[in-house]
């Protein structure tokens, strides 16, 4: 899990307690001078106090530096949440010897427990002086929860002759729902570009990505991405045409690491794209296919490999769109298993199964309604999902 | 499970063989005059065959049969299905010797596969000769799919000195979410009345029982619930004082069967309302107790017995309602666990494990906002649901 060197910027990850399983738990990114940036945060009323702090300090357009801890989700912690929080960012500006205001913070873990800000004084100095230009894996290990893998993406791209570099870490495994569904992900980037032109190209991507994914229908009250540009690689957007090229760059980073996400959900065992076509609006296309990508009984027969159509026609029919039956098509890959109201019977029961067997495939339901489409990730929901959730505290 | 007699129907139930185990699968009602009929039924946009041709014939007001089949749901099976929901009536009305367009029809079990008619025909003569006043047992036990036990609530009320019964019989286990969310609920009462009585009676208890559990968030494409009066009571409902007598029987009948479908949802172990007081509106307050009561992440916390408040209180934040996190209380039965921002700590924690090792409690969330209410019935997510799931056609 190389990436490409992200000119300014430096990472790193340790073990400061938080999990009791003493894994890494406290990640911290810094940038050499301060970087221009942006983030897009969770809808969820409930907000845990990195988010509340991170919305008010990410006016200024600048960041510095990032410290995102897992075990703990600092959220339901009242007052006492919000000076762990800013004693969090404090910390690591006197380790960097940087404004305290240009740290933002990011927590995942167990909402409702305060958070241990001892534990994280006492190993910031040595997180501080870790800090290494290929320290992004590190630091996304120290950003996992119940995820079994690190998620790291890197691409480099180029503008107007000159090459430039985003490297995104991101952690998800539950709690994952096509609502801005992110949990956490911190985006580095050496192009130039103002605050304004971060912000749209993240929200785009986002759109693009976090939010066309789900695991469990439930949003966190953590939620937050963040994208911070040092402009160091001296390629520079400067108009709509270099957005473009930086935005399309951005969302195939944002869009692996969404897929990553899915891949690793709880308990989850394949991939699936849930894909409405034949729609007569985007929104109606979206509707469709986050109740399919949701059910949880269509969830449950891709675990078990069961070609089970019904449910998923079933799950189309009572997600508020006037749909009919009779002008449905359902495929799995290619092969069409259900139109014209009924089955297609054993032989595309048959290719089916064998497709079913696969960790990624695509389920198609073309309403033959209109010209509009839309795509949602999901995977399985297996035995397993519910004995991680059953004991997530314990 | 002795129910009370109700004047003018017999039930009961055989073994068909539409189920592979060779239970009971096929169920019939039978009244001795045509009966007042109304029924409800499912809102989703997928309708079973059976589905269609009871809103058809129910227009009329008058029902003298019912043929509910397990084992298939006769779903997605094009005009053959429809055909088949006929010849099913007709060969009831044939052994019962009445006419068919007096005979209604339910189906619940797989989706998307061929009604074996051949098979009804082949025990309707005997099931229709075994008929008896108290086989509603049989009946109950002829519809069952997952359920672990046959759901059968008889009760017994009084208008203007006349004594009068009413019995139903239901099914559900899976599929069931809190819209119109029944599956097949069968009810008889020998009051008298008319269609219009009966059907505005049917809906408000619909509303105050099925509409109000939940057990995985999917709506079935067979939702039936239908009440038949024979009159023979002597009981009559004459005006609004009479039909509010009969209605509150009547929702008694429905919301002890639906208690008893979410206790024994699948793979379910415990029984759990979820309230929500102190909301704007009601449907504020409905809107919040359905994300709880819905989110996985609270069921399978529920499964795993965890205090884990902070899932509550994230479900209450992503449902769309304005609520102030701060404002909010959380308790299990009458143990405050979160209030002001913050959990109450370890011994409130303490008093809450007790209280998640029963096997029915209470979870209520009061937003101070107002002084609206709505309760949710739910249960438990556990791994036996997923395994119920995963391999449910094979």
């Amino acid at each position: 899990m190389e990436t490409y060197p992200c000119k300014g910027f430096r990472a790193a990850g340790v073990a400061a307690g938080l999990k009791k399983n003493g894994h890494k738990d406290l990640g911290l990114i810094a940038s050499t001078t301060p970087a221009v940036a942006a983030g897009v945060f969770t809808q969820n009323r409930v907000q845990a106090a990195p988010v509340m702090l991170d919305r008010e300090r990410i006016r200024s357009g600048l960041c510095q530096a990032v410290v995102a801890n897992s075990g703990n989700a600092n959220c339901c912690t009242g007052e006492a949440g919000m000076q762990a929080a800013r004693e969090t960012a404090r910390l690591a500006a006197s380790a960097l010897g940087i404004s305290e205001d240009l740290v933002l913070v990011a927590s995942t873990g167990v909402i409702g427990q305060p958070l241990p800000v001892d534990k994280i004084g006492g190993v910031m100095p040595s997180l501080a002086a870790s800090l290494q230009p290929d320290g992004f894996k590190t630091f996304a290990e120290a950003i996992m929860t119940t995820d079994t893998v690190p998620k790291l993406i890197s691409r480099e791209g180029m503008l107007a002759g000159k090459p430039f570099t985003i490297v995104g870490a991101a952690k998800g495994a539950g709690m994952i729902a096509p609502n801005m569904a992110t949990l956490l992900c911190f985006v580095c980037t050496d192009i130039g570009a103002t605050a304004d032109q971060l912000h749209a190209c993240l929200s785009e991507s986002v759109q693009q990505s976090f939010n066309r994914i789900t695991v469990d229908g439930d949003t966190s009250t953590n939620d937050t991405a963040l994208i911070l540009a040092s402009g160091l690689s001296g390629a520079v957007i400067r108009g709509a045409d270099d957005q473009a090229v930086f935005q399309k760059v951005l969302s195939g980073v944002l869009i692996d690491l969404a897929k990553l996400l899915v891949k690793d959900g709880e308990g989850a065992t394949k991939l699936v794209e849930v894909c409405v076509k034949g729609a007569a609006s985007e929104g109606d296309a979206r509707k469709i296919a986050d109740t399919v990508a949701n059910s949880n009984l269509v969830k449950t027969a891709i675990f078990g490999e069961d070609a089970n159509w019904g449910r998923i026609l079933a799950a189309a029919g009572r997600s508020g769109v006037a749909l009919d039956p009779n002008r449905t098509d359902i495929f799995f890959n290619d092969v069409l298993m259900f139109s014209e109201g009924s089955g297609r019977g054993a032989a595309a029961e048959d290719e089916v199964s064998r497709i079913l067997k696969r960790p990624e495939f695509v389920i198609t339901v073309d309403i033959h309604d209109g010209d509009c489409r839309s795509s949602v990730w999901t995977c399985d929901f297996s035995v397993d999902y519910v004995r991680i959730n059953a004991d997530y505290r314990s």
